[in-house]
């Protein structure tokens, strides 16, 4: 249980954060713009000292062996630094959520009622290897006027802190706090146990981003509201009226296209009725690209490069050039299948049949649902919703690509001329 | 910590929830709608067995020692079975939110995306005494498409288990399954730590509607997202600029109309330059209506019946006809001490000065926040959303009165025609 009292160090912190915050939710869009152009550009200026920071870390980190799509992530360089810049920019052109009226109406005695979009104020955000997390998630938080608490894994723990220190001087250019943006200064892990206590109540919501023991461990022990990033075991199910090429494509999309993204399929469901041809030829196009193919026994006869799947394949996230396939017998088999083993991240059904599709978007309970498409648009770009913080598998708050307005709540404002209660 | 294995019993009814909630989310609204009427028409059946039990719950709580108010809300007769027959049949009126398509686009690539209304699934409502909760909360469940488990507390037990089961007979005869609403078969409060933990994943959501204490251990415990209805230690600041007549209006009825509501004030900040006669005025009026004032030093020089006012005081939650005055200077100092002390419930300013009502409705971060309007008016019906649950005083996903709309969450459906990501 996170029951730890905070220490010295991470109570300023949080407080610090609490305080900021409350200028934030007061500036006007136009600073906050101004402060994300400085933070870019300080992004820039800071560009040898990052490098040097990320260079000790991926020392460290290839010296404690770890392998190359994990070094890969961590690994920054001028290309990478000026994407991570141009981000925070784009983040400026977007649409200010804050104060936004979402509905508004009146009722028969005279009270206006509004519904208001405010910040949620105070967000800790807790994230494993991408360095670039921290500029992303940074910038969005500045902008929904809330402020962020970074707490970065170990293997980009100097990274991390660098790229906070350019964002903060950005910040403080241009009028607005410093501290809207902070990282724990530390990457023991009884930090996190301290986040996940609030801090003494600083901190409003929790958001992991990482592997399924951060997200796991985060909800059991968080004492406040947690917006979880889980796992994507995403499906696609091919059903028996989908068009082949369609099918073909949209199964080596969802797999291959980036294999390393949680919008990336896991498991294709073939339809037993789609015929063995489309499977033989769904499974040699992925193998071809270069895929482990696991599979059923179904599967295991139309090409014997198919290792056997095991029950554990059908619930694993590979993030990985290897799918698991299976035969399924009809549309509800499909959804019951989806429904054990699935995360409630993205599936997509393929199909001519609208009333098939139309049942599979109704019936699978996932944040995001599609039908004709590859899996890997989920994503809060594709969505037109600019930058995201990741996509959220959790039911409440934000369901899919969390963005500005995913990071803010709202408030009731009641104006009136003196009504009172009958 | 909640880490409980469920025993068999209530994994049983968890699991029989999630079967119930999947025929529950397909239903059509008017099937839907027709089981509210039979619940309805099973409760006026009930009666005699309801009352009965009631009876027995009444008796064992009054021996026990339990004082007016309590009783009172614990206690039903014929009236107030038909006011909870009469509700929900109210709740069948309401539209249905389920299906609802609240946002939708196309992007560039030609995908058509779609913001759906759909059920959160099981949700476990802890309540204590008030035994109409059962009623009220199963009905507004079953019309979200949601399946609900009810925990009572231990004083309104067998009456809860009465007015659950002739819910059950009236779901039974519409054809939904009566599993949709359930009660834990116990009122020990392992049950609750067995809740706590989710039930093996089958619960979705914790709804807590009671005492601080409760709320407190939900919040600390649980390994599921928790809908909180904390305290609302709620404020009316009476501004320099503010009509006398609307400030004496609004602080009687906000204090005194029901002091047993959540909604209702418990500290009346009254600003330095709004007069000695105001404020006279205003502590004469409660204390004529029965109400006891406890104020600062200044407030105590107005009026010698005025009880000095501890610290505690400013963070009370009284439900009862005490209330806490202090003289404040200026709109800042009265959102500070608001900050400090309040719950984020709901808070009003009087005043007929539009720009300062602006920055408290601003600056305030509670759920509502109201000018020259008695924050009696803090109320699902008051609002025009129908019957509620309560009024959630956290921050993600629903702020406020919580009815049929905030019990639902949303997926994207994402309609294409062969897209495949670049």
């Amino acid at each position: 249980m996170a029951d730890d009292a905070p220490t010295r160090d991470l109570l300023a912190l949080g407080r610090a954060a609490r305080a900021a915050q409350r200028e934030l939710a007061k500036a006007p869009t136009a600073r906050k713009n101004e402060a994300l152009h400085a933070m870019a550009a300080a992004l820039r200026e800071g560009c040898a000292a990052i490098l040097a920071a990320n260079d000790r870390d991926v020392g460290r980190a290839s010296s404690a062996g770890r392998r190359g799509a994990l070094l890969d992530r961590l690994k920054l360089d001028t290309p990478r630094l000026e994407a991570m810049a141009l981000s925070v920019e784009d983040i400026a052109v977007l649409p200010d959520p804050v104060g936004a009226t979402i509905a508004q109406w009146s009722r028969p005695n005279g009270l206006q009622i509004s519904r208001v979009r405010v910040p949620i104020g105070v967000i800790a955000i807790i994230f494993e290897s991408r360095p670039n997390v921290a500029a992303d998630a940074g910038a969005l938080c500045l902008k929904s006027g809330n402020a962020a608490i970074l707490r970065g894994g170990s293997d980009s723990f100097e990274t991390a802190r660098a790229i906070v220190a350019a964002l903060q001087r950005g910040i403080e250019r241009s009028g607005l706090p410093p501290a809207a943006v902070q990282m724990v200064p530390t990457s023991g892990r009884e930090s996190v146990g301290e986040l996940l206590g609030g801090l003494a109540g600083t901190i409003d919501l929790i958001v992991p981003r990482g592997g399924k023991s951060l997200v796991t461990r985060v909800q059991n022990e968080a004492r406040v509201p947690v917006l979880s990033h889980l796992e994507g075991v995403c499906h696609v199910y091919v059903h028996a009226a989908a068009d082949a090429a369609k099918a073909i494509a949209i199964c080596r999309n969802a797999k291959m296209r980036r294999t390393g993204v949680c919008g990336a399929a896991e498991t294709i469901l073939i339809d037993a009725t789609a015929g063995a041809d489309l499977l033989g030829e769904i499974v040699r196009t992925l193998i071809d690209a270069g895929c482990e193919v696991r599979g059923d026994a179904d599967v295991r006869t139309v090409d014997p490069r198919v290792r056997a799947a095991t029950e554990q394949d059908w619930a694993t996230e590979y993030l990985d050039a290897i799918v698991a396939m299976r035969v399924v017998s009809g549309l509800d088999a499909a959804v019951d299948h989806v429904r054990r083993y699935g995360s409630q991240h993205t599936d997509a059904i393929v199909t001519e049949d609208t009333a098939a599709a139309e049942r599979f978007l109704a019936e699978v309970d996932s944040a995001i649902v599609l039908h004709n498409a590859s899996t890997q648009f989920a994503d809060g770009g594709e969505f037109g919703f600019g930058a995201e913080i990741g996509i959220a598998t959790g039911k409440l708050h934000a369901r899919g690509p969390v963005g500005l307005e995913q990071l803010t709540t709202f408030k009731y404002k009641v104006r009136g001329t003196g009504q009172i209660r009958p």
